[in-house]
């Protein structure tokens, strides 16, 4: 195993062998295995988003094997879906690549201001389905962000004790922030420190914007003169807001946009520390030959970081 | 068994041999079997809209029996119905027809906007009545969607471990969507995709309108170019969404109409490459005779599409 | 065993031998013993509405042994009350009498417009006491009425399992439905209904008006020219809607009044093929020969219907 | 349902409706099916006797393909095998045949005087395999029967409550007995008396010889005189032995021997109204197409009785 | 994932993905990985039989990081090890090599002729340290061979559940044999079917002799012509004995002996069809850089045959 590895693991070292294992399958894989970088291919927008908005514009998505083709073809590090999607190629492509099952998802037919996941697998089904890791996704500034918490607190304990690696994606939304605080670099640190607080090994955030939401926040950034100003900044930021990089936080490509300004995007993950990126929408809505490419790109820009 | 039944059964190779002879039970029963399409009797109405409603039309619905009688003497796939139903007959029928336990019911003496089903029945109680699966009903679109997601996973948990199938009832209704909404195209196609990605094997939903819901959703019909015109397209698409025809996806015959409208309903779904037809009250407000010609009429053309 | 019995019991053929034999001795003691009809004395007053309001009246029902007496002493087929009524006499008069522990009890120190019962027994308390049968009570109606639907779910699918039966008490009641919602036929009959679906082997509910409550059921009782005129038409609906009369559905003797109007609610009951009559107030509120001369009474009517 | 298939079902009344439907699944199955009589494929000689003794003859009954594929080509009633036999093809053949997991097995490596099996299945297997039945055999006259007892009591009951029918192989050996007592008429008699006291739905024996084994039996037989002289004469007082022949009694067909002797012996079954035949290695140890002949002629035997 | 894996995991359909998976690792893992050969390094001779037999020839073997070094170094498919060996350095190594957790086994200060094994690990244990499957070591032929048969069937059942494999060391041993019964051709033949049919995904045999030890097995031998005169043969038949060479069947090295003798042995394996072997004291008891090489060569061996 590389040096690097080796390195990552270590900032585990209250883990059982079990969890520490698959932290190596998800780190050791693909493309990047063994640089300590991630590119991770999710798909759970079918749920989130709806099949129309995910899938129509590269109809083979609603294959749930395109995304198993797509990530093993690509040597992404791993595949993260809700329990349908893996149970429908869990067996068909048994060992070609990691998976993390995502452990809870929201649709969007019900709105609502303060959103909640609904918890659709369990930590026995990733076990039976051969995952390396369970997803999990929070809302931090929901009124209902303590219920996730606890769900997490009590799945990821079961996880843990099996062997599984915890994956956590932190997305700030909800009455107690705006729109824009979503993204918002303080928000985002926050998010990112929430999570790893939480006990998540790998910890998915938003790229980060330069806007400051908390009124609090701002005056220490102001005081101490935290830079901010390029996404690379923000980037080094959350990094060292997740145990001064010693929890490996990645970034969510986020809504499909055009090749460059992705590009540009994860040049700034990249030169910023980020330890890799999780590309859904814009590498399977892509053909695949054109999404592989990008992927390719992404990773490289990540290894040579 | 029929090469069409084994490729069907082939989509589910993470389900253990136990659920994949349950699935097989329903698809190779009746007249329809070995098709790879199903034509399912339900009856729960009488617990949903009362009994007056549901059997007067046709009093000799109000005895249990009726319904066993019907399924068997139409060769349908399989009977599915709540608790007290089966228990009311499945000693006598026992082996006639594979049967469905609903596992949740709603009654419409409560109403309020955002509706949820009380579980009315369990999985040992599926397994002590000799059932091939299970049912459960979810409600996209109501604030309570996230129980009945969670509820769905763990009955469906604990329905695969014992060998048996998982049949929902997806149905978008509460406040989060407008009356019009619960049968609108995109609608019907994103609750196909909940129930896929929840895990289910047979998945039931209503014939779709041309109608949009959602803005979102609008913009890539659009930019799409998606057909949607008639229900033959509009199936198509709710089929491909459920996982790109890869999970069983059969459709509602809704209230009770007349003969025309409902064969002609019948034909665009079998057009657009439905799986078949699940015919309550327009097979069992009928007379026996009247009623099986029916369904006799509706397997034909599913077989035939 | 009467060939009446033989006949009621062939309707639950999907219950175990215990389950029927605890039917049997239900149907087989007393005064209406083989008849297939039932009178069973229930005491839950105390509970429900406070000792003055139930006892004051005739104070010998201020102590437990007086129920048992005048169920013994009348020929009732059961007696039915919750833990602390029974756990003080169930020694003394074992073998005596079929017992029906009340498993759920709702006091009205607290009021509310949705009532939910809680949960004052076990099926394990059911069985150190020697009973033949469990009692619930359910409120369709009440924004509550799931939590009650899934409770009985649970227990019965126990007591079931223990060879006991199942009685469950179906009153509407709660915020979805009006005060004279209460006993309108078609809700009634709709109760009726629900409790079958729910698994019950005998139901209890009151003698219905010709009040109709909901919109949707009327326009279906006009068009079919459903009889609701007498109250004979009503029983004799209700009993249809209870499985083509296929459950044992008993009625209660509602609040007290006098001996001429109950006595002509009475034949209206026998007259529509009601199983029988369970009868609280009217009975223990009288003194014992009284009562014990009323319940013969109505015993003989429903033995001559 | 055939009338004679129901007729049997009504023998077995206490049961759930999910043992009924299991125990319709094996009498409606096959070339056999409805007619009442069952002929089974069961391979545990691997386990039972080592691989050579069993497959060498024939060596395509190394893969357990090829059992499935006997089985479902001769429309066999069912296949009956270990757990690794099933587990190795019970996905490929889902739905095809049903299938009996036995439950214990012995080896002879070990040998001793008083055989008891090993427990290698449960009934969770035999649900996620999707078998009808459980198989188990039981030694009287071991010094270890109790045990063994006790076992398929326990598992019995498990079975029964999960809608799974019982099968049990009675064998008489061990210190009790003698070698010819293990055939002797009475100790199969008094082996199938067993079984069906131990609650079997279908009990598997040897077809017994004209030896009576127990002194104290020799005398009634004499007294009562018992016909015992042909094979049919044993058969009926076997078949009588197990509830008047209310149980369902099916013969192995011992060692492999000569097609003729088999014949003889399989009419002498049929003529005393044996239910049936479990042939292993008189069908197994022969090539596929004349082991199928040979089964469909034991079927026409039984199916013409 | 190579054709030949794939093939080999066709096998199991049976089983959940997640033992698929845990097969694929096995089978990928190392410098055989992909050629469907497995070369696995065993320690549990310090329990077997005591320290200084089994590490003071090379006592860098007293360390158990010794044992994770040259199997890793060597390329093995997997390293096997009671839980003390494990805990002692699967944190160290997480990742570098798949993990069997042996979890039974014996020591040697008792004797007694009839083996059983203690079990000193559990299925939690193997998951949290993070294995891939489960070893266990049956005794057939012992008086307490049932023991050991009921302790895997049920750590089997819970393994295949957590998604693991599971790997069974079948070794002849007691009373009920000779001492050359042991490694007897027939008798090794039998052990490798009974651990098939109780769920063995890989299985573990000594190489056979050419001695009968069992006189019904000896005339099957003769009268078939089964060829057991080379190793090769023997290797052979003992494949087509775990289910037509359906099931992975590995070959231990037996005791130390010179390179030659086991080079030769190793020839005769892999020319009869096995699948790899399990190689302990051969490779540990030789100096590190001596043993990859004999490793490298006895890899060289399977993966050229």
């Amino acid at each position: 195993m590389s040096k690097r590895v080796k390195e990552i693991l270590s900032w585990y070292s209250s883990d059982c062998p079990g969890t520490l294992s698959s932290l190596a399958r998800l780190l050791n894989h693909g493309r990047l295995g063994g640089s300590g970088k991630m590119v991770i291919l999710p798909v759970d927008q079918g749920f989130e988003h709806g099949p129309a908005r995910s899938f129509a514009k590269n109809p083979v998505g609603y294959d749930p094997r395109s995304h198993f083709e797509l990530a093993i073809g690509a040597g992404c590090n791993a595949y993260a879906a809700p329990l349908g999607f893996l149970e429908a190629g869990a067996a068909e492509f048994a060992g070609d690549i990691p998976l993390i099952l995502k452990l809870n998802n929201s649709d969007s037919l019900y709105g609502g201001s303060d959103p909640c996941s609904a918890i659709t697998g369990s930590v026995d089904d990733a076990l039976r389905l051969g995952c390396a890791a369970i997803g999990f996704t929070i809302y931090p500034g929901s009124s209902q962000r303590n219920e996730m918490y606890e769900q997490i607190r009590e799945l990821g304990e079961e996880a843990k004790r099996a062997g599984l690696a915890v994956v956590v994606w932190s997305y700030p939304r909800g009455s107690g922030i705006s729109k824009d605080g979503e993204t918002a670099v303080d928000v985002v640190a926050y998010a990112a420190q929430i999570a790893a607080q939480l006990g998540a090994h790998v910890i998915k955030v938003k790229p980060p914007t330069d806007h400051i939401e908390q009124d609090a926040a701002r005056k220490v950034y102001e005081s101490e003169g935290i830079p901010v100003a390029t996404l690379a900044d923000r980037v080094r930021h959350v990094v060292q807001s997740a145990f001064a990089g010693r929890r490996i936080v990645i970034f969510s490509g986020g809504p499909a946009q055009g090749h460059d300004g992705l590009i540009s995007e994860i040049r700034g993950i990249a030169e910023g520390g980020g330890f890799g990126s999780i590309v859904g929408r814009n590498s399977f809505q892509r053909p695949k030959g054109e999404a592989i490419d990008l992927l390719h790109e992404i990773m490289d820009i990540h290894r040579n970081a």
